[in-house]
């Protein structure tokens, strides 16, 4: 079936939700702040609610607030999904999340339109705070779709601001009923941006998206002694801030040694007392490393830990390490990548098998079916910020691309689940 | 003359004047409080000076309020001079500066009980504002003794709490008319506590400081561009922590091939937006480094100053660099420095050659007359901290050893001014 998705109205929707929300970024750049269960985030599901009713579509809602709207098909089966988030960061663009769900309303759309017969329905859902800015952790909707956290753990869960997340939820009215763990799908594909360079630098126009990377971040507090930067020979200093300059010089050794995908980055450093004449009495910093292999990842945490503890010996300082986030890489069904990366091919763009940097709602569902994602371009790689672009061109590669994926998906019998 | 100072008449007056505007530390540890030209301030002022006019000493104060107290003498010759400061920073110890102003009181009170009669007078002085915890630039009034500044210019200078100088100055009662500049000392000497581990930790009595190093203070920005740092390759990052660490890693390593007394310390670092998981914009940092030899000093300035550029360079960096402070190395009269050391030997103290890492009065007077300085060990070198201790009989072998040179001082003729 060679069906054309609609990209006008593709853009059009993108604008009509972003207008839920709107703000404007430091360089007049339109984005939308619309945080988990606020008002905003209400407002913004009633539209996309609306457009899924006016498409005839069977409308689900759980526990926890996350929306699946299904083709009506006589066979029952088990649907392709697709699907992401339209909750933001509170400087957020206009495509993290909102792109991933009004291309598969097009989709659905397009198919509907077209009358074709499929062998089985299509759904596009939105997963409730994908970004996790007001409820820790991010993507806890998709997390509870997957059977990951019950309903009730949620509920109780409080916000950045104190709010309860269950209360918030009644407030904009998506308490629902469907069953959590919820239905597994057929399939599940997920269109995001790439929020990252890589796809603008190389000048390609599709990422057939192989999975995500672990994720390992470690707060580390080096103690040490405070003294005058004046007063004080170098040989009789506990420096943590030297320490600190050592350990960040030689973490880029590591991971250049290991090559790409590997990345690592200290981030966030505090100095106390933080002042120009004085020796420090601690460095605080974190380190972010990731890669898609765990067993190189845990390999790497090793190396990291063990030049920390001989550094920081070195400099006779003491150690205090706390892991803040552990996440193994997820691995995304080869099957699903093959087709979203023929489906590029077939179309004439430029594809390129890639793993998402970033976490997403398909990293959950991949939990319970075969799922994989498609990434379209992001300029310069900004996200989270009203600066966030993808070219209208690249936007509706990128649905079309979705729209390929999906109808192939319905054709294929996968002969056992991931 | 062999003449025996009064340790605990020294002890009682320090006790005292650490009365006033008394704090406690996070230990227990008594301290004090009294920063330049506040009330605590004034009663400190008027403590000393009653103790110097009960001396029956001759009282000048000057347009800054600099206190100097000369013993009546018949010559009308310039006087052997000491002296220090009494103000503090807001978290002061007990023995910084205070010291030097009761050792050099009590210096003159043992010589005028013991009745002998001296070739030229002796003085003692306390200066405003040595601190600059309040008033910028530190060493203020003895910069305007020496003829560095102007009483105008002093007058007008604004505190960090917005206070003038003049104003405060005249509040406390110490807006006095003696000239400035002050007239030249015969010669300048100045005990203080070490401040710095050396003494301590080499188990040494007397610091024989042979000047003050050049200080050289360079607030560093660089800018680069924010990214994800999960989803921005290593090779694809603009990082201005990344930089950092490389320079403060190299940093270390030119600090340590020069040696002693070249230090080097980054004490302040902050970048932007500084979270765990984002590549920072900018890191701005700075650079401290010392040395007693100017021609060093400006080697290893320009050696930094290279260094920063190439890595920053290597990560696509802008740099931004700003001095924030330049003193050149002050070298004491070496006449003066062997005068201390030879008293400290014929006490049987243990004694070393070494310069200051911090700022003094004495390099204000360094500039009229020849001088120099008396250290005495700081213990773990803690110093404006109210854990600033120095052991009773280090206290008064510091006296004795101020009190041995001033005499001699005092039967010295100095063919040349330094």
């Amino acid at each position: 079936m060679n069906l054309a998705v609609n990209g006008e109205r593709l853009l059009q929707r993108l604008e009509e939700l972003a207008e839920i929300g709107a703000i404007v970024g430091a360089d007049g750049d339109r984005g939308s702040a619309r945080l988990a269960l606020t008002a905003e985030d209400g407002q913004g599901r009633d539209l996309v609610v609306k457009w899924m009713r006016d498409l005839g579509l069977d409308i689900s809602i759980d526990g926890v607030g996350n929306v699946i709207a299904t083709m009506p098909h006589p066979s029952g089966l088990s649907p392709v999904m697709t699907g992401s988030h339209i909750d933001t960061v509170a400087t957020g663009g206009r495509f993290d999340g909102n792109l991933g769900v009004l291309a598969g309303l097009e989709v659905i759309e397009s198919v509907m339109s077209a009358g074709d017969e499929l062998d089985r329905p299509l759904a596009v859902g939105f997963f409730t705070d994908e970004e996790g800015a007001r409820f820790p952790p991010d993507m806890l909707g998709s997390l509870v779709y997957a059977g990951g956290m019950t309903v009730e753990e949620a509920l109780d869960i409080r916000a950045v601001d104190g709010a309860r997340f269950g209360d918030e939820l009644e407030s904009i009215g998506y308490a629902g009923g469907a069953p959590s763990p919820g239905p597994a799908p057929h399939a599940f594909v997920e269109l995001h941006i790439e929020q990252g360079p890589v796809l603008e630098v190389e000048d390609i126009k599709i990422g057939a998206v192989t999975g995500v990377q672990g994720i390992s971040w470690t707060k580390v507090t080096l103690r040490g002694q405070s003294n005058h930067a004046g007063t004080t020979p170098m040989s009789m200093r506990k420096d943590p801030a030297a320490a600190l300059f050592t350990i960040g010089a030689e973490l880029q050794r590591i991971v250049e040694r290991i090559g790409e995908p590997q990345v690592g980055t200290i981030g966030r450093v505090e100095l106390v007392p933080n002042l120009v004449n004085v020796v420090p009495a601690s460095a605080t910093f974190t380190v972010d490393v990731r890669h898609t292999d765990d067993e190189t990842l845990i390999n790497v945490e090793r190396e990291v830990a063990a030049l920390i503890e001989e550094v920081a010996a070195q400099h006779g300082l003491l150690v205090e390490t706390e892991s803040l986030a552990r996440f193994a890489p997820v691995v995304f069904d080869d099957r699903v990548v093959e087709i979203v990366e023929r489906s590029a091919q077939q179309r004439e763009l430029s594809v390129k098998r890639m793993p998402s940097g970033a976490g997403h709602d398909a990293q959950m569902l991949a939990r319970v079916c075969p799922s994989a994602m498609v990434f379209t371009p992001s300029v310069r790689g900004i996200s989270h910020n009203p600066a966030e672009i993808t070219a209208d061109e690249d936007l509706i590669a990128g649905c079309q691309v979705l729209c390929d994926v999906m109808l192939e998906l319905a054709g294929t019998t996968f002969e056992e689940a991931k």
